[in-house]
């Protein structure tokens, strides 16, 4: 297979950036790598650790003479990092990204880069760590990238890029920007807003100490705790830029919330129990479609 | 050490009760285990794979003899196999249960169970799946037991009970009823409930088919349908028995839920930046103390 890209520029490189970059070092190793982080400590550590070829110390510089770029910075960040590199991105050049809402994304980057090849990304895949040395190379491995080509984006550039997450051991599906946007907030953005919510309720209460919270956390708190260690501008960042899904989202699961509320204060106990039985499928299914470990307890060890 | 029972009977094989009689086999191998279970169907399987010395088929003929009775069944059943034990047990046997909530158990056996020696426990510890087969002898281990005795019981008996879920594995905590009910309705009843919501509300959605949400599960979603695969009729009871402390968390994070909506909806970056700050120390604590696997995400297999 020959590379979808002989020199790639990976801007910001983050628990995503530098899960990309050992990705590619290990599947890709004909790509030429570039990397850049705005932070100079990331850099330094980039630099240490041998993250790319090249660790660039300024944006432009990192995309120049490249035939590929994957913005790996927070959706918020994603339109200026655009404007900083524009006037030294080849104009035959493929812009990407792997912002976790892409509505708001493409529209940054088709600002930013008027006339630009996009073909906007999600990987969706993660861990609770951030940084450049909280990535790994297998983190996309039989997990999905879901790109959000516009409207009339060349297909083989749509190809190179899907060419790119195959090779790291990603499917590929494609899907509009939009709809996107609703399918994460449910499967990922209400989530985490829920496990960050939780995790700060228990932390407020007045008669029951952390101390209390921390030790006996295995009784399904600390399944929370995970998510809501996620990084907190990224967070922020997407739930500013996919406000409505977000929104709605929660009104629907606020709805159910009360449902149950509802069910418990009334001592109705035919009805909780139908709506935990019906839970149990889609676990199967997760599993079964190995988006999980299969073994129980996520493979938790328990020696 | 001498084991802290010689007779010790399991009423109900389940995933916690068997693991306590593989976890007793394996630490405690002079203990003689009874075992004993409603469903003909888990007695034939405890048979088959040998998870007691005895599987009797009557619970007044599994406890017979003992020093030890442990009651492994929904909260909402320890009232009734309690009162099925009644005439058979030994007057000096000690009573315990495995329950989740507390203060009404221990009303429930104490009523069952006039002048009985009753030492509540229960083992903060636990998996997504159920029945016999699920069942292992580590489950226990950096776990911790609450024990619950009512004022006024023999602290003898209450160290035996100790001594053998030490012998698990678990740390032992002494704790009234009541406030056990409230830290565990916090740190599990609360998790357990808005997981089973989140997963319904997923599964409900019109222009977002279950395909999508099991496939792009990894974003976060997936977290949450672990424990919402865990048995139905132990989360029904669960939820009518401890109504009231599950009620006011309920309460607690939905305010918190509202102020969150309220930052996403009015772009309060700041606010919701400071919240998902706050919540990564809690994450550490807990692994830092052994209440979770050290290894990032769980320790899931990324390969």
């Amino acid at each position: 297979m020959s590379a979808p890209f002989d020199r790639l520029a990976i801007i910001g490189l983050g628990l995503i950036g530098s899960s990309l970059a050992r990705g590619v070092r290990a599947a890709l190793p004909g790509v030429t790598l570039v990397g850049y982080d705005a932070d100079p400590a990331v850099r330094a550590t980039a630099r240490r650790i041998g993250l790319a070829d090249t660790i660039a110390d300024l944006p432009g510089e990192a995309v120049r003479g490249c035939d590929g770029v994957i913005l790996c910075v927070p959706v918020g960040a994603m339109g200026s990092v655009a404007a900083e590199i524009a006037a030294d991105l080849d104009p035959a050049a493929i812009v990407s990204d792997v912002g976790s809402c892409k509505a708001s994304v493409v529209d940054a980057l088709q600002a930013a880069l008027p006339g630009a090849v996009i073909v906007p990304a999600h990987p969706v895949a993660g861990t609770e760590r951030s940084g450049p040395e909280a990535g790994f190379a297998t983190l996309f491995r039989q997990r999905w990238c879901i790109l959000t080509p516009p409207e009339g984006t060349d297909p083989a550039a749509v190809d190179r890029v899907a060419a790119l997450w195959r090779a790291l051991g990603s499917d590929v599906e494609i899907m509009a920007p939009d709809h996107h946007d609703r399918v994460l907030a449910v499967t990922s953005h209400l989530p985490h807003l829920i496990a960050y919510t939780i995790v700060g309720t228990a932390s407020d209460l007045e008669e029951i100490t952390q101390s209390e919270v921390i030790k006996f956390s295995a009784g399904g708190f600390r399944d929370f705790t995970r998510i809501a260690a996620s990084d907190p501008v990224m967070w922020r960042d997407v739930f500013l830029a996919n406000r409505e899904a977000v929104l709605e989202m929660l009104q629907r699961f606020s709805e159910d919330l009360s449902a149950l509320q509802r069910a418990i204060r009334w001592g109705e106990g035919d009805a909780l129990f139908d709506r935990f039985t019906a839970t149990r499928a889609i676990r199967r299914s997760i599993v079964e479609q190995g988006q999980d470990d299969a073994r129980e307890d996520f493979g938790r060890s328990h020696d």
